[in-house]
């Protein structure tokens, strides 16, 4: 897919904003989202979503979405340390598919990492809900 | 290195911001710089920093600066999507050592992707600074 191009209202993330797909969230308010990642590269992957904005990557972001979107990885980054103790967080943000973008809705990957444990390949492995659901309710409670 | 922890005013971007070490710079204003990374990991990869904050990483940084960085961040991705026309964008930002972290000044790292070509290691090799200087030019003048 082009880094420019039509926002496609039938991807992933949309239908988890419309509540058409479920989501483990860690928390929103009316203009982000964070939740857990269903394909985890580490435990506590976590993604965060604008609800406001329909860019499809960084490039088409408008200026208020992605500033609220940057503060609420940076919320993310700091529940998370708080919660489950990684030794590095890794951010990122990938725009078109040669950069590894599979859902075209903006989004930021927060992933905590610890020393000596590589990260899995992302979509290796669909997570167990439950699992997912404790993850999440650990970092929530470090807000 | 830790997650916490004071900052280290010999760290190479500070150097870098008090002018003791070069830069091939690719835009700058009074809160950010935009300069090329020597050990790239493609042709037209950049980093972003604050010029106004001494945080280490995005746990510690404050809200105006950290939203004048992604506003950079954006920047520099459209400039180097217009000027090198790759076919992916990634931006990375790493939190500590175990996350890949070297340099413990926040910084946003800017790499173009083309598809069926794989991102070098960072920090496999240093580029020629004329090549860069040519890079940042070409990438400037599409600002």
């Amino acid at each position: 897919m082009s880094l420019t191009g039509a926002y496609d209202e039938a991807n992933v993330f949309a239908k988890i904003l419309r509540g058409e797909l479920p989501a483990v969230k860690v928390f929103e308010d009316d203009e982000v989202l964070c939740f857990m990642d269903v394909f985890p590269q580490t435990r506590g992957h976590m993604l965060v979503i604008s609800k406001t904005s329909k860019a499809r990557n960084i490039l088409e972001a408008e200026p208020k979405p992605l500033g609220r979107l940057i503060g609420a990885v940076q919320k993310a980054s700091r529940a998370v340390t708080a919660a489950l103790k990684p030794d590095g967080v890794v951010v990122t943000q990938f725009n078109g598919e040669a950069a590894g973008q599979t859902v075209y809705h903006l989004h930021f990957h927060v992933i905590p990492r610890w020393a000596g444990q590589p990260a899995g390949r992302h979509a290796d492995t669909m997570a167990d809900v439950e699992e997912l659901k404790a993850t999440a309710a650990e970092i929530a409670a470090a807000l």
